[in-house]
Formats: C-alpha cells, sequence, structure tokens
C-alpha cells in the first residue's frame, strides 16, 4: 500500500486555505496511487495557534473545513487539528474517511518548555491509540508522544507503550504527525529519538513533520521512515513543500512530489564554485552545518516576508560582519532586486568600512543608497546642547548615531514599503552591546540567534565556496564605530571566550556555579551574567527573531525584568 | 489565637532578602503576640518565578533560606516557596515550626491563562491538605485552589471539597495562600470567590495575597477574612505591606502594621481640595475605582524604578491628555522633584499645547525642558531628499517625528540616568495608531493598559477633586499633530464607539460574530478587528504595560504575527 506522508506548510489560523492546501496534495497523491494520505500535526489551524484556539469563529472554521474535506477527499486522510470537546481541547488526528471524520488520536504529551506553552491550549489525551485500516493497524502518535524516554524532559510514561500493552498485537508501523521547528542541536537529537524508539518496539516509525517558517520558528520537515535497527531515511527534502509516498509492502519511498510552485519554497541554492568543503566541524562545541543554518534562516526570511504581504527589504550596512551575512541571507532568499542596503556613515566611520560595503553591494547586485547620518547627527546634538547645561556625554552621543540610523532605515520603509532587517547577533543581545530603538530595530531578526562566531563560520563556509563576503570585511576587527578608533574588545571579552560562555548558560542551562564548574574564568562568569541579566529590558523590545538553537531570545527565553 | 497575615513584597529571584524580611516581620508579629504568621503564595522566589525555577542556584538558595529561617523563627509560620521533589516542582508551602521545615501543602489548580503560566514550571498537587496547629486544624489552600468552581475556567475538581471530605472533621477554617495580580475586573470576582467560599462550607476564609508591582503585574494585596454569610473583610490596607493580626477566638482583627518605611510603599496620596465624589460609576461596561486605578499604577512606577535601580524619570509632554496623566501618576508616584518633562514642538505642533505643557509642569513644580525637533527633522529630511528619486511622502515625514522625539527622550535618558516613561494608551496600541521607536517606546508603559475613555474618566477624577490637568488639555480634540490640523477622528472611529468594541473583543473575549451579536457595527467591527491584527508586528515591540485590566497586552495577549 502507498502512503503519502506529506511535510506540509500550513498557514496559522488561515484554516479554510489550508484545508484547500491538503485536498489538492490529497488528490495529486491519489493520482499517483496512494491509498491515504498523512498531515502532520495541526495541519488544520498552523502550529503554534495560541490564542486562536479559544476564538469560536475558529473552531466553528474546524468544524466546516472538516467537513468540506470529508465530503471531497477521495481518498482517506489523517489531518491534525484542535478536537473540542466536553468544553476542554485536545491537540488531535482526525481520521477522514467515507465522507466521515473522527477524533482517532489525541496528544498525551504536551510539551511545556522553551517556545512550547500546550498545557496552557489542550488537555492531554490518555495514550495513543490505534488505526485499523486496508488490512493494517497503525499506532498514531503526535510529535512529543515519541520524547517519552528523554532523560531531561523526565515525562512520567509512555503513552506508546500503553498503546501496545492495550491493544498492541500486531500493529504494522508507528505514525508520528509532528510540529517540531528546527534547531542546530535539535536535528540529531530527533533522529536518536526515531532510531531508538524503531528499534525498541522493533517497527517502523514513519515521521511526518511541518515545514515553513512561522515568525520566529522555522519548521525543516525532516520526513522520514526508520526502520527498526536502521538509520533514520529521509523521505522529502528539507526546508520545502514536499509528499513522499511510502510503499509500506516494499518498506521504500516508490515516489516523492515537491512543490516547487509553491510560494513558500525556498529556492536557496549557493551557486557554488567549488566544492563544499564542510565536514561536520564543530563549533562552540556543537555539530555545525551551515549549509542547513543557511537554508533554514532563508526560509525564515522568505516566509515572514510573504505571510506579512511584504516583498522588499532594507538592511542597513555598517561594513562589519553581521550586516554582511544578513544581507547575504537575504540575497539568497529573496534575489537582489528585492533588496537596499543603506550606507550610513558618521564622522567615526572608517573609509574601509563604506569601501566594502559598497563593494558586496556590487558583489551581490544590490542597491544602496549613501545617507550620511553627519548633518542630521550635528543638528540633534546642537539642539540638546542648546538647552542643557553640560556638554553631552559620549555615551548618548554614542547612542544617537545608531538611533539616526534607525529613523532613516524606518523612514526609508515607510517610504517605500520594505522591511528593515535587524543585524544583530546572539552575543551583542544577550550581553545588551547594542542601541534600544537602534540596531536592535526592525520587523526580523535574522541572525539574533546565532553567536558571533557562529556568524564567522556561516560567513567563512560561503567564502569557501564562492567569494560571497569581501575579505576585508572578515577580517576587520569587530567595532560599533561609535567612536575614535573604538572596538568591540574594548568592552567585551574576546568572542570565542565569550560565547562558549553564553552557550553553556543559555542552550546549556547552567548558571554561576555551574559554569565555573565548565572551567569557565569565575571572574568572567560573574561579569557575564550579569551583563545577561541588566539587559533583560533591551531583549523585552527586540524584534522576532528566527530560531535556530534549542534557546532563542524571545518566546522560549522567559526572564523577569525585575 | 493571634495569626499574622502578612501582605508581603518579595522581590523576585532574592530568595536570601526575602527572606530576611520575612524574618523582620515574623518577629514583629511575635512581638505584638501572634502565634504564627502566614505569608503569601511563592513569597520566597515572588511571583512569577519563570525560568528561574530551573536554576540550580535558585532551589540551593531556597533550601538554605529556609533552613535560615526554620533556625530563626520565634513563632511558626507558613510560607510559599516552591518544593523540588522527585525531578518536579511544586507551588507549595511549607510549615516552619520547631527548627523544621516541611511541604506542607501543594497547590492543585494550576492557572494557565492570561498572564499565568504554571502548568509550564509546577506539578499540580492532589488535594489540599490540613494543618494542625494549636489544636486547630486549618484548611491549607494556594491561590487559584479557590476557584474550582468558576464557570468560565472550567476545572474538573475542587480541590478544598477533596480535602474536606478526606479529613474535614472540625476544620477551623480555610486559609489562602495567594499571588493574585490587580485587575479592574478582578476585585469584583475575587470578592464574590471568597463570599461563595466562606458560604459554601461555612467556614471563615482568611486571604493573604502579595503586594508591590513587578514589571508589568501588579499586587493590590487586599488581604481579608470573610466569615460565612458576611462581606469580604479588608484586614490590611491596599497596595502597601503590611500585617493583619486576626483573633481566631473573637473573629476579629487585633492590629494591623503597617510598613511605611518600606521602599516599596506607595505613597499616593492626592492631597484632595474637595470630597471625593466618585460613586462607583461604570465606565466602558465596567466598575471603574479611579482612586483604586491611580494607586494601582503609582506603586506600579515606583516598584519599577525601585527594582530596576533608578529614581530619575522623563516624560515627552505632547499637550494632549495622555501624557498628562502620565505625568501626574509619575508625580504622585516618585515626587515632582524626579521627573524632568521635554517638550518637544515640531511645525505643526499648536501654540496651545506647547502652553498647556508648559502649564501643567508649573502647576506640579515639574522641571521641563523644549527641545524643537524642527532643526533636527529638517537635516533628516534635506539628507533623504537629496538621495531619493521623490519627495518623502506624508507618512515617512510623519512618523519621522515621534521618532526623533524618541531619539531625544532616550538621549535625555542616556545623559541623566533617567527612565522614560511611555505615554501610549490601549485604544492606539490596539489599532496601531502610534509609531514604533516614537512613541510606543519607553522603559515602562504606564497606561497602555488604559483606553483612551478610561484615561480621559481618570483625568475628570483627578480634576473634580483638585486641578490637576489644564482643562484646555482636556477639552482639545486629540491630535497626533504631525500635519497640519490633523485630528483622531481623521483616522480612528469615534474613542466611545472604538474604544467598547476592542474592550468587548480584548477583555470580553468576543469574536467577529460576537461583536457583531453585541450590536457593534459589523462594517466598524471588521475594520476594527483587520487594524488590531495589522498591528500585532508593534505590539511585539512594546515596553512592558502595566497590567491593570483582564486581559492587556504583553505576555497574557498571544497572538501570531503571521
Amino acid at each position: 500500500m502507498l502512503i503519502g506522508l506529506v511535510q506540509f506548510a500550513p498557514r496559522i489560523g488561515e484554516v479554510t486555505s489550508n484545508a484547500e492546501a491538503m485536498l489538492e496534495v490529497a488528490a495529486n497523491a491519489a493520482d499517483r496511487g496512494a491509498a491515504m494520505v498523512v498531515f502532520p500535526e495541526l495541519s488544520l489551524v498552523g502550529y503554534p495557534p495560541m490564542d486562536l484556539l479559544r476564538d469560536d469563529i475558529v473552531r466553528e472554521k474546524c468544524k466546516l473545513a472538516l467537513e468540506s474535506m470529508a465530503s471531497r477527499l477521495r481518498i482517506p486522510a489523517l489531518v491534525g487539528a484542535p478536537c473540542w470537546e466536553d468544553g476542554t481541547v485536545y491537540n488531535a488526528v482526525y481520521w477522514i474517511c467515507d465522507n466521515q471524520w473522527t477524533a482517532a488520536g489525541r496528544k498525551v504529551l504536551l510539551p511545556n518548555y522553551d517556545v512550547f506553552d500546550e498545557s496552557r491550549y489542550f488537555q492531554a489525551g490518555v495514550e495513543c491509540s490505534i488505526l485499523r485500516f486496508g488490512g493494517m493497524k497503525i499506532l498514531l502518535s503526535i510529535c512529543e508522544d515519541l520524547w517519552a524516554h528523554d532523560a531531561d524532559l523526565k515525562y512520567p510514561m509512555d503513552p506508546i507503550q500503553k498503546a501496545l500493552d492495550a491493544f498492541g498485537q500486531d500493529v504494522q508501523f508507528i505514525l508520528n504527525m509532528a510540529a517540531s521547528p528546527y534547531s542546530i542541536q535539535g536535528v540529531s537529537r530527533r533522529a536518536h529519538v526515531l532510531k531508538t524508539t524503531a528499534h525498541r518496539w522493533d517497527l517502523p516509525v514513519l515521521y511526518v513533520n511541518q515545514v515553513g517558517a512561522r515568525a520566529d520558528l522555522i519548521f525543516d520537515g525532516g520526513t522520514s521512515v526508520t526502520l527498526p535497527g536502521k538509520d533514520v531515511r529521509g523521505v522529502c527534502p528539507n526546508f520545502v513543500p514536499a509528499c513522499a509516498l511510502w510503499d509500506t509492502d516494499l518498506n521504500q519511498c516508490a515516489d516523492t512530489i515537491i512543490w516547487t510552485n509553491n510560494t513558500l519554497v525556498s529556492t536557496f541554492t549557493l551557486n557554488t564554485d567549488r566544492q563544499d568543503p564542510w565536514k561536520g566541524e564543530v563549533v562552540l562545541g556543537h555539530r555545525f552545518n551551515p549549509g542547513e543554518i543557511t537554508e533554514a534562516l532563508c526560509l525564515g526570511i522568505r516566509d515572514y516576508l510573504v505571510m506579512t504581504g511584504g516583498k522588499k527589504v532594507v538592511i542597513g550596512l555598517s561594513g562589519g560582519v553581521d550586516s554582511a551575512v544578513v544581507l547575504c541571507l537575504a540575497v539568497m532568499a529573496l534575489g537582489a532586486e528585492n533588496i537596499t542596503a543603506l550606507l550610513m556613515p558618521s564622522g567615526y566611520s572608517s573609509g574601509r568600512s563604506v569601501e566594502d560595503s559598497m563593494e558586496l553591494c556590487r558583489m551581490h547586485g544590490v542597491a544602496y543608497q549613501i545617507l550620511s547620518i553627519e548633518e542630521s547627527f550635528r543638528a540633534v546634538i546642537g539642539t540638546l546642547n542648546a538647552q542643557w547645561d553640560e556638554q553631552s556625554a559620549a555615551l548618548t552621543e554614542e547612542n544617537i548615531q545608531p538611533r539616526l540610523r534607525a529613523l532613516f532605515l524606518m523612514a526609508y520603509s515607510n517610504q517605500y514599503g520594505a522591511m528593515w532587517l535587524n543585524s544583530s547577533n546572539k552575543s551583542e543581545a544577550a550581553v545588551g552591546y547594542s542601541t534600544l530603538y537602534g540596531d536592535m530595530g526592525g520587523g526580523l531578526s535574522v541572525i539574533g540567534d546565532l553567536y558571533k562566531t557562529q556568524v564567522y563560520a556561516l560567513a567563512a563556509y560561503w567564502n569557501s565556496l564562492k567569494n560571497w563576503i569581501p575579505v576585508s570585511i572578515l577580517l576587520a576587527a569587530p567595532s560599533a564605530e561609535l567612536r575614535p578608533g573604538q572596538l568591540d574588545s574594548d568592552s567585551l571579552p574576546p568572542y570565542p571566550l565569550l560565547d562558549a560562555l553564553l552557550m553553556d548558560c543559555i542552550e546549556g542551562g547552567q548558571d554561576e556555579g555551574g559554569l565555573i564548574r565548565s572551567g569557565h574564568d569565575p571572574e568572567l562568569v560573574r561579569r557575564v551574567l550579569g551583563m545577561l541579566k541588566r539587559s533583560e529590558f533591551k531583549r523585552y523590545q527586540m524584534p522576532p527573531v528566527l530560531r535556530v538553537s534549542s534557546r532563542s531570545f524571545g518566546r522560549g527565553w522567559r526572564r523577569s525584568l525585575v
């Protein structure tokens, strides 16, 4: 039997059009011989639906959509959708077959950590359920239901075991419908769970995940089949909507359909001159796959633009590596014709930074404007100093510069309908080495979940394939150029030290004692933790950050402001 | 027997100093004859502790603090604190007595709506527990445990009933230890729950709540005793740390201690010339108590300053009612000497708005500076127009003005170490009638949870007692003054219509169909819901908003950006 495993890209809250898209995919799969199709977790409403689940209109739309699907589907389908029942809501999977639709499974393990808040919205199911179809018994599980044995999560029971104990005779395979976002650390953890699950129950695991980006969250897909004792076998390319037709008799993929004309598809290609030299190097103690991160961030940019109805972006180029990397990502995601770069020198900007920025734009065919902030800066300072009985302080003047640049970027954004892409990195955001309403602004933070060291690694990787970024940008010592001769290293520890410490603290969850035991310098630990705590108020007003780590700033990071 | 009911103001994460403060209060109560003291929910770590609960160092500090309290307390105490047990955490109450400390109760009903995320952090207890002390049986409950019968919350069981069924013979009273934040709508709901609980079980309910503000959340206190069949009797003044000594034999309050020298105490007094004329009028369909709201917001401002280590604030005065109200609140909370007002006229500002703002400052003895944005505006426009091949559009120029004002306010903030208090109201924030990095900026949004209609009502109330705000500010038609003759009514529906609709939608949770059924104009409903949805990205980057409603923007409002 052929089963269509659909790596689907729903839009949040767009219930009716999500249902239409699923019907189209199902028809396509039916044409190619599929006996049934499987869509990921919460495909009908998108993930995460958040407070939408409390709107009566959403409930009504879901009901109508399921009815419509039931009457129009040519083959049966499993569809992830909320199930409102007895005054509560389940994160459920519907079995749509023979003009009927029924909630066939309810998610048992609800994640409530990092970016997940499922207990806020959902009631937990009791155990995984079994679907009988075409002479087969299929165990239905939803995302976190696979993670019962994770040492960190400490779940009290295994809903798969419970279902197998109760009805488990002759189950053919375990199906997992997921909405599992991408992270650098998550890819290998997910593979490990799929492999151990297949091994533990001696059953194939069919895994169907969402794809596409929704604001901060990027879904990579990773739809796969894992046979007991074998490695995870990806059956759809990552980062694009696709459908794999899996043959349950032959245990192999019969066909894969990719929707390249879908507007959500990332067309990222590096157009490399040279062979990919990357051998799975480790950066900051973690496997670092720059090609994968590039694709994830490109998808994040593109989908955010598509879903907010925009096409064009504007980027402020400083001559540093961060804004250069953001520009390259935008070029890959949107094409040079949709980008304008603003070069906004002051009296403190070096000739190098302006020339390198122009060179970068020329290399990629990106239009740029040079808008000096000098005249505006002098006007602002003039007005202030005429009123103040003391000279404006160095810090005051330093902060005025990025704020004027933000003002220019937003003026461009208002004038030409372009979204300003933020260029801050995670190291700066963590220690507050950044200006609120200045370089911390923008519609979307593209690399706000990459430490400076990782930003350099990404740039170095691209340059190893093709000349993407002028070498002098990579070689220049990091500087905010807000006063003569200023260097980041005047105010911050060296980035490799800082980033390793931050990674252990933020992603690793280590506190002061833990960081010192891990070998970080005690004085540096206290200094950095102090900076991290004191800059919470700046991060509170940050734009959404494309999440590529297991702990990004934004909704997954919840620290008190006081 | 005398029980000290302590309306306590812990600081989030300051475990050691919270314990010291509790020891001092307990000693004071003991001196006055108390046999035991009761502190509110999570008094040891503050509320909400959020991700702090995952730090090993916090767990360790809690253990040490409880040990220290056990060895030093002269009378027994009930203290709200997290209980780490078997790899999970409970929201617990510790009984500290005879040098011992034990988790005597665990919160059963965990709220997961609005600003609450307790299932994210806590494991639920099974039932309320009974404490035996001094020949009495006391039923211990924690905050939400009282709310089992609330129709909206739909809890499946009543943990108080469960405990009374199991061990309920001869219980003397129900104790509830809470961390329940203030809201305009919440005061009467809380009173209703206390009254029905006392009536249902025919037992007195002793209620002990936190006080003080923690960033967005304001705790009013409201510590009370409710006897069966009687009204709720407040035993501590609201908005200040206090301890009531309740006599369980006589069923009356023997004494109330108020800590006026505590830096967290609000010293708000309106210094009224006339008698309070307010008779519990209704604004936007809800009971509106302007004196209470004034106290809540003053406490919110003051505690945020205290807890972030600041003293001084800066406020931009536009000549409109919003910034005038924020200035008055700051005067009441901090004293005029800690405030600077910036008047930042442009060519579009009316003479009236500047003169009224100066008059307002003179009335309150607040220092002000006039910093015209005109020269800076011309410099910015000059730079832009020299590069752009089209004239800058009206919208571009309109937005540059509030952004220059934000730049001046932040320059003042950097120069003089003053926090910029934001003056946006909830109506503007809801429909996006505001400029990101302009009037939406600031360290704290003071009236961002009050609709424009409520802001007027607050101002009218103050003016009915004393001349607080120049009448011409209240009479002027609302205008952003960003182009000649501009009025809010050019872009927005009349505020009474708009605010009533927003209130039904945001606080009332009504969707499109519900709003139309409630009698709102269908066209207006669709227009306003569209504006609400499209401005989500602006609110994402708002400062923390002092919460005074049952649904404020910020952590309790979770809508997708896409």
